[in-house]
């Protein structure tokens, strides 16, 4: 039931047409480790500055999150500031301050090498391939991207690609990693690079996965009150990979299973800033959830 | 059986990245039909000039469409000329010429009165109107509008709203209607206006349907080939109407796959210009799409 993940903790400050937020929990890491967490247990390999709470990492131990992996070094944790219009597909950057950040070389604690799912959050390429190195076997190994990577390290983002089992970008995301406007040509296009199967984010209008000879197609839970979208990729990753490693099963069934665990666990992450929604959630809940997923998208043939 | 449908008979002009038509059969009267009568008799109400060539006719009557109700007024036919970027998800008009349907006043022939299904396509609201006032207790009564006559003609739209089960409308028009911007709360104001049910279209995110207490989400089939997305729309209402009328079955599960069978026409519709590929369809190649629809969306409780 091991499940590592490497990625980012930082403190988010965002705006949205509905409210706004100042240095507030965020990071790929982090929204990962939780949704994972309502799963099964979690590694955690991150850094952050010596300006970061302990309530911080309190809560995260007390979601059976292992942090051996999580490094404080000296400096200011890593920084992000954003806004989202009315539309809440995609943040307009305000500012980064990568901080300690900066200099994270992902260092895996003994033992971790030997983890069975690994999740490379969107991070360098160059640092997801030095974790490749360092593991050991894993029975599945994902990872995330995104367009400064896609654009600024293409070449080694490639190298990376050709160690991952799966990979999870969004639509824009998609298109440019392939150069092919039209989706299900690029998704093509991203499965002849490595990954045997891709998971294509559409915000609101859910996910579509790809391997071949398949395709599934999963709804976003429609909400009256999307809040703030930051860290709903890395929570459906994080409910994605932590239902997998707890059920051991990578049976498309069990996949397609599991791609709605992450649609679930991304819902409540935009109901409110931060991990505000996500990290007070109750077994039932998330059941609930995915049975009005299952609801919403079942037909029969006449 | 019988179903009716009122609506526009047309020559577009369209321009996509992957080529361009000119002068080619269209209108939502035209799509609907077509598409409905894979599924049922139909009946149309609509006007065309002395300019329309027989052969289109002929097209429609020998798919046992009843043209009856279609008018041969002294003049051009309406004509209509957009163009599509990339994104292929709006057209952008570039020439409408209304010539004859701009006279347009629709007529029940004897006995369409009668008719148990009737599709309002998108007309001006009144003529929407003026056609409820001539039919008497059908089932099911749906139209469809657009963000021309939301803003334009709101009034007249709302009063035929009144008397409307079921409104096929866009995203973007759903939320012009509700003067909302979540999609959710914008679908359950449009609830609050008349019709029991709302079906939303999402163009390529495929559909969402909304009634009192359920939510119903089908995606768009995914084509490494769309063409031309002119009229989409028309046929997705003209296989959903045409499927309901062909089983007389208003239960939700049969909506359901209504809205499944609107779904797998549209995708036959964007693959080629005009009604090229839409009018030549066999039964087994759309039953062979529905049950890929099945297997895209299907996922079973672990």
């Amino acid at each position: 039931m091991s499940l590592l993940v490497i990625g980012s903790m930082a403190f988010d400050s965002v705006e949205t047409p509905f409210g706004k937020a100042d240095e507030v929990l965020g990071g790929s890491g982090t929204f990962f480790s939780v949704a994972a967490s309502y799963f099964t247990d979690v590694r955690l390999v991150a850094v952050v500055g010596n300006d970061f709470p302990d309530e911080h990492l309190q809560m995260l131990r007390e979601r059976n999150i292992d942090l051996t992996g999580v490094t404080m070094a000296d400096g200011a944790t890593f920084r992000w500031k954003g806004r989202y219009g009315f539309e809440l597909n995609e943040a307009q950057t305000l500012d980064t301050q990568l901080n300690v950040f900066a200099d994270f070389r992902p260092e895996l604690p003994a033992g971790y090498a030997e983890s069975e799912f690994v999740f490379l959050a969107n991070i360098d390429p160059e640092l997801q391939s030095e974790v490749l190195r360092q593991v050991r076997r894993p029975r599945l190994i994902a990872a995330d991207s995104m367009n400064f990577w896609i654009t600024g390290k293409r070449e080694a983002l490639l190298e990376t690609l050709k160690g991952v089992d799966l990979l999870v970008i969004n639509e824009g995301e998609t298109r440019q990693l392939a150069g092919e406007a039209n989706l299900i040509k690029a998704a093509r296009a991203v499965l002849n690079m490595g990954p045997k199967t891709l998971i294509v984010k559409r915000g609101e209008y859910g996910v579509l996965m790809f391997s071949p000879g398949e395709i599934f197609a999963a709804p976003a839970y429609p909400l009256e009150e999307v809040f703030d979208p930051t860290g709903a990729g890395d929570t459906f990753a994080g409910g994605f990979m932590g239902y997998l490693a707890a059920t051991k099963n990578l049976e498309p069934e069990n996949i397609r299973r599991a791609i709605v665990y992450g649609s679930v666990m991304a819902s409540f992450t935009v109901e409110d800033f931060s991990l505000n929604r996500l990290k007070s959630l109750t077994i039932e809940e998330i059941d609930v959830r995915f049975k009005e997923f299952k609801m919403m998208t079942e037909f029969i043939a006449g």
